[in-house]
């Protein structure tokens, strides 16, 4: 299958990039390196030391044999994107492209802006350019289980049959994020439901949840093959940050009591799902949504078991409790349905110790990398 | 109190203007002549002579001796729009300062891309400038009944509560958009509803229907307080186009059956609504949501209407059933909850043969200036 990647130079992209080239499809990368032009902004860097994106794909060609097309383009430039997609001609189209922080978007109103503009624009011209260039191609959109919020009835996958006053419908379901990041992924699911309906595209919603892990079975292959593993306040995401957190032996911060619970997954489990979803297409005028996440934990159970893990490998680390800087439910009912990607054939790799214990040996490989002011948050709610 | 309109020179924004302003409101208005530029763009204009904000601010003040400022500022233009806050710090704000046509945002990519980013940049602008310079103010936001589609269950305003495998949450009401335009005044009201969460900003959201009518109590003083009435295809709404084009003896345009159903008021009650939503401030924290109409109507039944008015005032006039350039249900279940404006107070004037015949007559008065190339709808949906 021929496969667009946008946002292929990221954290998912580039091992999904690899990924779906080792299973035997034409891929080709679309990114502009906002990323690592977000961390040069922050004087940040990621804990891995990565290739640009044209020497990777150069590695992964000398390594494998198969090619990975690298294209520089910003898909808010509507005219590069659309004239990309009629000489690729993708039949699926894998959409990372979008600045994936809640804190960053929550600088202030020029950051909201920004990120708010970035990525509804963006993916309103994903949609436009599929409609012009590819109608017959299929989407697989990177959303987020930040869209539904914390409600206190069950979280469906992405529609809920409603019965209301004597008659019924299946509805999107009612979403209450908790950044102006997150709300762009709900403007997207709502802009991208509207394309499928009235121009029959086809779309897959990958809500996805918190993914931890540095390496797939592709980055293992060699050091020059690595993705980006950030641990700073805009991008580290809670398990990725606390594994640098130990081995710095700097306490584990968690934000509040710690009892915000949330879906989880493994990087590598990140590859099957967008696999499973790609070789699984919606019907024209089709979306359909996935919850994307293997188990959930709440955040001082992660830390828990960081630090059992890390005392294990010698590191003795304290867990620290913040004031929260978001504004979040510090209780809440949280049981989102997950079976669908399961049914498709996901074979989950569920957290464990012994998990834990090699992301820390991963981290304190690059301990001499680790800039510590990069790790407290900065960024309030209000 | 001390009111800004955001939009305030447009075909409701500046009756809104006058009618505060009589009832002792200190009125700002700004406006960025969008919707003049709009039609200057397309060759098109307002069938009643309006002057220009400037002007009609001065006669209003040598009528009735009340100023109303008038301010030329773009709300994309955050700076600007925050420094005018801080400067009129207004206690209501009413937002109607967003592009409003469902067919211009289907022209094409560019048209769709430049709406979205208009009106949820725009508005999203509003929410931190208001956090930023008055965050007690009130804002009242104007979204429309397009946001909720036509689901199979009854709409509710704004919130439903839903019971779920034997748990219960209220939560904002599913919604599915029929335009890029609608989905403007959702992802608007998703962003509201967070500011509202994050930053205990006070907000009013009102659903508001399709709005008929030429005249209010403050229109009809003179001729030179005239508000805007759009006829053509992007700007006119359905009884208004049809009003013009009786007096033409234009076939009334139904786009298939004209079974679509929709809520419709007068613009002397949006008048009302305005008023009592100002006077009913939400509390710090609360997004109220009110759905706007005061009656439903198929466009087929409107149509029928207008065509017996027609002819009891002497003009011959044919239904004309255009192929619909609109994706939308041909049939469809419609029932809306109303009643929150009611309970407040609100008055409705409720349409009659007579008061269709009184705006055919308002039209003739204007015959000579009808674009009859304006009216027939050239953008489809798909």
């Amino acid at each position: 299958m021929r496969v667009a990647i946008l946002g292929g130079d990221g954290y998912l992209g580039w091992p999904t990039a690899m990924h779906l080239s080792a299973a035997g499809h034409e891929v080709s990368i679309i990114d502009n390196f906002t990323r690592r032009n977000m961390h040069t902004e922050r004087g940040t860097e990621s804990l891995t030391p990565i290739l640009s994106m044209q020497e990777r794909v150069d590695v992964w060609q000398e390594l494998t044999g198969n090619v990975i097309q690298a294209h520089v383009a910003d898909i808010n430039d509507y005219g590069h994107l659309k004239s990309l997609f009629e000489s690729i001609r993708p039949e699926g189209i894998v959409h990372y492209g979008e600045i994936p922080s809640a804190p960053y978007s929550m600088i202030d109103r020029d950051h909201a802006a920004f990120v708010q503009q970035n990525n509804v624009i963006g993916t309103l011209n994903v949609l436009w350019a599929m409609r012009e260039a590819v109608p017959e191609a299929h989407l697989v959109k990177l959303g987020t289980m930040g869209e539904y919020g914390t409600p206190n009835i069950d979280i469906e996958e992405g529609y809920i049959e409603i019965e209301h006053k004597g008659r019924k419908d299946t509805m999107l379901f009612p979403k209450q994020p908790g950044s102006f990041y997150h709300l762009t992924k709900v403007h997207d699911s709502n802009n991208m439901h509207f394309a499928c309906r009235m121009w029959g595209l086809r779309a897959t919603d990958l809500n996805q949840g918190v993914v931890y892990g540095m390496h797939t079975d592709q980055t293992e292959m060699d050091d020059r093959l690595l993705t980006r593993f950030d641990y700073d306040e805009l991008f580290g995401t809670a398990l990725n940050r606390f594994a640098v957190q130990a081995v710095l032996g700097y306490p584990l911060t968690v934000y509040g009591l710690g009892h915000q619970t949330r879906g989880y997954l493994n990087i590598r489990d990140t590859m099957q799902c967008i696999e499973l979803a790609l070789n699984n297409p919606a019907a024209r005028g089709e979306m359909r949504i996935y919850n994307q996440f293997t188990e959930t934990f709440s955040v001082a159970e992660l830390a828990a078991l960081v630090q059992e893990a890390a005392a294990h490998l010698g590191y003795e680390v304290e867990v620290d409790h913040l004031e929260n800087p978001r504004i979040e439910a510090a209780e809440h009912y949280f049981n989102p349905v997950h079976t669908k990607l399961i049914e498709l054939g996901l074979q989950p790799r569920y957290l464990s110790e012994t998990l834990v214990e090699s992301m820390i040996e991963g981290v304190a490989k690059y301990r001499d990398r680790i800039k510590v002011d990069a790790i407290a948050p900065k960024t309030k709610w209000a």
